[in-house]
């Protein structure tokens, strides 16, 4: 982990201004965790936040952890004046962000879609696993796929940027050294992932109820899940070839966290701790532990980080590597916030010096 | 799962008499939970708990969930009439039962070990994961390994039983029709493990306190785990041929429960479905699932039942199987006292009959 | 605690077969834990379970902790024979049971409704806190208010009996020793009070996720919550003279339990450890635990107990009552399996001799 | 809640350059929640961090939530060169500041003491609470109760400063406007506190281990805790005159937390919430929320913020306060920052912008 995290704060930029941003469905977790880091951003300024439901409801009021941090009141999507924002992150559901994209881009507005619409680089992918057609497979074209750590300069000129799902985040880091180098069998990878509650989102469904998923574990979406096809596609762009992937997500009775455990058959041998840290040197926002290390997913809650370490138990020939990250933050608002850093010249780190809540 | 789970109240045992039962080590969890369980057995009748640190105290002031149901104060164990005992398990650090265990078996008592002094054959394999020594190698030959969907007969005559560990159980259940009928490749074997912190025991550790282990997630013991070699034993047994093994155990937030989520290599094509159910067909207490269930472990919460799932992610030549167990119910005490049963051929359910905990 | 707890198995019934229980609105937390009581009870029988939305589908498909013990399915209510059973447990939200009352009356079915149609003598009460008329007033007024310590003789004729909320019955079995002795102000009585979130039921709603109730902690309800003038009534009575109370709700990170902290200004001195003691002498489901006891909500989790201390801080004029219950059970669906036990002249703790669950 | 929270980082210390702080015992959570703290403070530099265990492990080590934050290790105590720092906070165990403080004191250094050692003005009452005489009254005469809201004046003068506990912070900002305008009974107030378990520390005791804390609640020190001279002190200081508090500390199944719900006679009417608003107008860090709210303990976690309530239930006789605070941050680091900003004539808000962390 680069020196950068600690000098987010440092000058720099090339604008004149602060950013101004907006917030397209303020009103989830996405949402507030947004909010939380750009209230306190050093080179942004707050300008809309909206939703049709709560149009006129003070932001502090349904979230009083930002009264006196927030004065905005959510206002209605179709009034808010989002065309004179820089940059818009879309905190919405699938197909939201598709919808609008073409009328900012227009405008000159940037956008960053927290949701799904500009991951999957095929249309007919996103409309098989979203279950609807792509509104705008022309700005689906040109829109980047928003992991720095893969696509850092294709972003900084992006107009649109499709943010990685949080598992895809934690997987994709995991994998990156390996199969960018070539040294584990492409074809056969398994993603264990174990997800807090947070990442089902802000929904009243009886799945996700204290009751319902405290002191309890589970496999879901065992069978197929929307971000595989994600991870397939990412790894592959890494792989420069094909992949396969086993992936069986959990989830866990934690408020926030992704703990992905990574299994890779090895097909050629290598110094893979070496490999890791060489790999990641200066990443700002990866942070290769020393071996032997097994990283808790509480030591990146509420930061912008990615804690990995690598292991080859036994000597044998699978490797097994842990990789972590907030899923609200690395895996959504904190590496949107990098992303539009990186978007409008900013520090990468500005506004993304949080230090993790622990205990 | 057959019918036995609801008839275990049904007479049938050859003792005229209650089983006069003994427990040595009671103030840890599997202490208690045998306490919990034999409290209310049918058939069993409780003499004697021991705890040298705590002889005089009631038990039910250590713990008041016992309060009118468990009359007894903890015993010194130099002093307790354990020779009267028709049975004893020991709920004790590794170590203890083995030295005791010469004095028990001369006078007739049948021991039921929770820890892990009769569970590696192998007296070296013990001494280099448990450093310690075996204090009882003669004794060690004849015990018999307490996992009564594999050695159901063998236990009915045993005179010590080595108790499964919590992650053996979970794993072997999930592994076994698979091994069985060599349907996959037993030399690469993933078993990714989830557990609740009660299975680290009743001990004063920083490590598992409530702020350390609340709300977050990790793996440990990666580069090697005492259960390791004991599940790599029993699959050897179980396949009658070496295996490989990756076990990657995690610490979750939750009390009780393992969840191990189990991969394997596809060498020859089957119905897994079809095989699962036939192979636990009339077991007690392995729960096959239908077709596409994914169990979540507060569904065996407090139960003595293995609750499994078979998949075949996108029909690749990967098997997916679920397992899950209370781990200290099926993982321990509700283990050892089906194991109990056997041995003093009492209905296997006999005491066995709670219904798992929800929510 | 007496020793009937331990002794509900033994016989004594005047009916010579099972009593036919039959359940309207199954899927919620007090249906599937009166399934899990009734499943294992050894003098009922379950013959239907009802649910309009569920209709067919298998109680153990959607609480797989019950495959292999309740073979039913929901069953609409239009349909279900409920005519047929002894007795039917409303597990409903409120106003459906008052609406089925006359007619399952009328064909001699004895009623035990779970939810608030038949507690509040008044029917302008009923109507302010549950913004609905009442449906039945006649039967309102026959109907037993189902708290055993305080009207045990009248339940056993009752036909109708309308069981106690979970709150208070924490707060009135706390401070029934105090009020009935006439030792403390009835006026200026304080409950603060302590529930796990399954006391706000299976409803999906946002506030009660996972995420927004997890590691947290708040009041609800300060202004005014419906067991207010339920707690009120029954303290009224107990007492014999008004009473005032301030009650304060607070929604606790914990699947189960509630905890009240109850408050009174000592007007007559006594000595309250032995007042306790001898009041509750002889009850099954009420344990009095010794001075300088603080008992935790986990002593009673899965249990049908109440178990309280009395404190008397620094000697002064205020005294202090610690309840703690599961709300489910003693709470809910264990009261109301006391409450069928007493109206069939069962034994009261038959099917109730669930040891709590700990850890 | 004032402005002032939101400009913590304007300039204007008298200090030219950054205050040095040492911290003498890291390893516990306030110790580490002053590291997160001090790491991001813009006018202060961390010089020492003593753990007589530790010494020569590096911070990030034991915490790796400060990996690439924190370089520094844990140096010995009797060696780590605190006379060089301009203040010195003791996150240490009762007892050990007022070891250290003399020769401090001498040497020019100011001493924030984050236990017990400067709390209580009378030795004797310090002696009887924590079982060890006061090893220098001389300087307890001269320590400031470092509570900004009551003495925030002689808190910029102070050398030494006694920071208060966690649960007599939420409780004194609770009652504090009720008792200093005199509208209750002061001999009769109850404090009904309910704290997360972190407010234990990082000890190593069966009692907060997560399978025991978890998903249970109980009241501990009903009949005396250590809090309870210093909160009636402290109280008695405001109130001008002598008060009487009934305090029930609860442990409850959360990380971070205190909810104080207080209770008062009414024996002169008021606007309460009027007297609240007003008196803690410009208050940077104490937030009286509007008429009929109800804070919850997240929405302070992680920030140095007290939000209040105030009830007056049904319009009667009796008022209910509601009082949140993170223990870890307004009931200890985050105070002590406080603290030493106005020591040190910097911002009192700087360094402690952090917005709480919801979900």
């Amino acid at each position: 982990m680069g020196s950068a995290a600690q000098s987010g704060e440092r000058s720099g930029s090339a604008l004149s201004r602060r950013v101004r941003a907006g917030i397209v469905g303020g009103t989830g977790y996405t949402g507030v965790e947004l909010l939380r880091l750009l209230a306190a951003h050093p080179h942004a300024e707050l300008r809309a936040i909206t939703s049709r439901k709560e149009a006129g409801m003070p932001v502090a009021e349904m979230f009083p952890s930002l009264r006196g941090r927030v004065d905005l009141a959510f206002s209605d999507p179709a009034q808010a004046s989002l065309a004179d924002c820089d940059v818009v992150f879309f905190a919405t559901p699938h197909g939201v962000a598709m919808e609008a994209a073409p009328r900012l881009v227009e405008a000159g507005v940037r956008l960053i879609d927290l949701a799904a619409d500009f991951r999957l680089r095929d249309p007919l992918q996103f409309e098989r696993w979203y279950r609807m057609p792509h509104a705008c497979v022309k700005l689906l074209e040109e829109a980047v796929y928003g992991l720095p750590e893969v696509n850092r300069e294709a972003i900084r000129r992006a107009r649109i940027v499709g943010l990685p799902g949080c598992y895809p985040t934690s997987v994709q880091l995991g994998f990156k050294p390996l199969l960018a180098a070539g040294l584990v069998d492409p074809l056969h990878l398994i993603a264990d992932c174990k997800s807090g509650v947070s990442g089902a989102g802000r929904k009243a469904e009886v799945g996700i109820l204290f009751s319902e998923a405290a002191d309890s574990l589970k496999a879901y979406g065992v069978g197929g899940h929307r971000h595989h096809p994600e991870i397939e596609q990412g790894l592959a762009g890494i792989a420069g070839a094909p992949v396969g992937l086993i992936f069986t997500p959990h989830l866990t009775p934690m408020i926030r966290g992704i703990h992905a455990t990574l299994y890779a058959r090895i097909t050629r041998d290598a110094d893979f701790q070496q490999l890791f840290e060489e790999h990641y040197r200066g990443e700002p926002f990866v942070d290769v532990m020393p071996a032997g290390s097994m990283p808790d997913t509480r030591s990146v809650r509420g930061a912008n980080t990615c804690r990995l370490a690598v292991h080859r138990p036994h000597g044998g020939d699978t490797i097994t590597v842990l990789s972590v990250i907030d899923n609200l933050v690395k895996g959504a608002a904190g590496q949107a916030v990098q992303n539009m850093n990186l978007m409008f010249d900013l520090p990468e780190a500005a506004g993304l010096g949080q230090i993790a809540l622990l205990p």
